[in-house]
């Protein structure tokens, strides 16, 4: 009888972790999602992808989804932080550079010369990235990094950048997870700025990150290798570079992308020229009191061909005011 | 009663798959790996990584493996399949191109004149990759490759190219993956020539090949994107190039790595000199009866420097011939 019962037991467990799990799959996976049309369009796209006995069933393997990051997965407001991380780079580093103070554009940057900054132009902003990223091994930038992320704050939200995701984004990510896909990032940003923090903030291995470089070298150093960081552009992960990216670093195309700004135009149109079912979405940021409203002519994160396109091609818009329930994680959810 | 003869039901099938899965777990993982130090290093390394009580645990996220592919995971004699591979391109495209038939190297390849292709150096070898390796999309590469793989013979086995893989290494990288292991080729040879048949044949997914490659560009094309292939190089990931490719691929240092030569001491050494347990292996060619033997001497896979830093360090070093039950799949072990 002994056995009998232990067997009952047995059995009523089981059915206790079945019933549990019923509830887990009826539970909404996208709860900072109003009930719009944009959370049904994934929510159908996901389901038919996934079901063995449909026609758009696609195995695990390829169920590749790529996301921009700045603008798509975090904000980009006032500049990209990766900017402002350089901006402060600069200035810890002016000490150990005095003739910066008489050369542009760091003499903008120690000056907080807005003007004088822009009026640098591209070739300016360069000069700033490589004056704060290259120069030190691997090793040491990602400590550089990881130094910053922990201490600086965001001008306005006077928080950490790491809390300025997007919790629809998230809740998105894992959905895709939870659903067999890879989620990969495929960002303009340095891909080593970014990996210090994306596995533990979005769940995403540095393996799974792609983005702009710059060139690295192998030197022995008191017999101990190293990897040094040069201030030459190896690689520029924006517009027409998303696709290749994606071809050097997965060598398998999407059936899902996410972007919100024309450089993410090509990743999408990529992603929808492959065969079977597809998925585009843009993150539209139309929310000036949660976070920022800006698309045809803002200088960071212009979205205007590409939300021409969208319109065109029946992709996705997520309106962000309209669209989610909550922006940030640290926000109540009313 | 009816309810309790099925939970007893339940319990016996639930024994059974216990019993079965202990049988799994006892089941030699490496039969084609003869029991000497080799096979007991690999062992030992992998029970110390993964139990969670030991001083040596690594953390599944952590537990990355990196492979070279010619001469670790298959053959490169008589020479390296990719350069075989171009040399039968180029004679399939020679119609199209008559200037071939009086221009070096292409005329050394046409009259299989195997001196003045030598005498053509590395100029030459890389004009023979850019006339067969560019000039198409990515697509239409991909294709090619994989009717060379299904077609094309070896000239000592008469058999497809990708049955010379070595069945030990094949087992080793199933051993490794089922141990929590996320395994990565590191390769010289070229991304897209490898990854039409790494995960058919190794269990590699493309995003995890990391490789030699050339310069793509995204273009419209009859309102079709594509990624053509351009004639210029982009990355060579060989010897000092294998850290740096590790670092932009995988932004992690692996703690396992595989090579068999020169090319691969880089990748090894910046391999060792991470924190905690680390396992370097090379894979000695000394079996000329069922493979070939060579080593400091040879022009393809020379194993000098290396073989001397394992010696040195004491990395494992694989000797095919005693450390090999069998070498390939298709012969039948004794």
């Amino acid at each position: 009888m002994k056995t009998i019962h232990r067997a009952t037991d047995t059995l009523l467990a089981l059915l206790l972790v079945a019933f549990m799990a019923g509830c887990a799959t009826t539970r909404d996976p996208l709860p900072s999602w109003n009930q719009t049309a944009s959370k049904a369009a994934i929510v159908e796209f996901v389901g038919a992808v996934t079901d063995k006995n449909g026609k758009d069933y696609v195995e695990p393997v390829e169920r590749i989804a790529v996301f921009d990051n700045d603008g798509t997965l975090w904000s980009e407001k006032p500049v990209y932080f990766q900017l402002l991380f350089a901006i402060d780079r600069i200035k810890a580093l002016a000490p150990q550079h005095p003739e910066w103070k008489t050369t542009q554009p760091f003499k903008a940057v120690l000056e907080n010369d807005v003007k004088a900054l822009a009026a640098s132009g591209e070739k300016g902003l360069l000069q700033l990235v490589m004056a704060s990223h290259a120069g030190m091994t691997t090793d040491e930038f990602e400590q550089i990094v990881k130094v910053w992320l922990a201490t600086a704050k965001h001008p306005r939200f006077k928080r950490p950048y790491t809390e300025l995701v997007y919790q629809p984004m998230l809740e998105l990510l894992q959905y895709l997870r939870d659903n067999g896909f890879k989620t990969f990032i495929v960002s303009g940003g340095g891909v080593e700025f970014m990996r210090p923090f994306t596995e533990e903030i979005y769940g995403i291995p540095p393996e799974q990150v792609i983005g702009s470089s710059i060139k690295t070298k192998f030197e022995m150093r008191h017999g101990k290798p190293v990897l040094v960081r040069e201030p030459e552009i190896f690689f520029i992960d924006d517009k027409a570079g998303k696709p290749v990216g994606i071809q050097k670093f997965i060598g398998r195309r999407p059936i899902a992308a996410f972007g919100n700004s024309d450089g993410d135009l090509q990743m999408l149109q990529w992603t929808a020229a492959g065969d079977g079912k597809r998925f585009m979405l843009l993150v539209h940021h139309t929310d000036a009191e949660r976070e920022w409203a800006y698309d045809r002519h803002s200088k960071i994160g212009r979205l205007d061909k590409a939300l021409d396109e969208a319109e065109k091609r029946g992709w996705t818009v997520v309106d962000m005011k309209k669209d989610w329930k909550g922006i940030f994680a640290f926000e109540k959810v009313k």
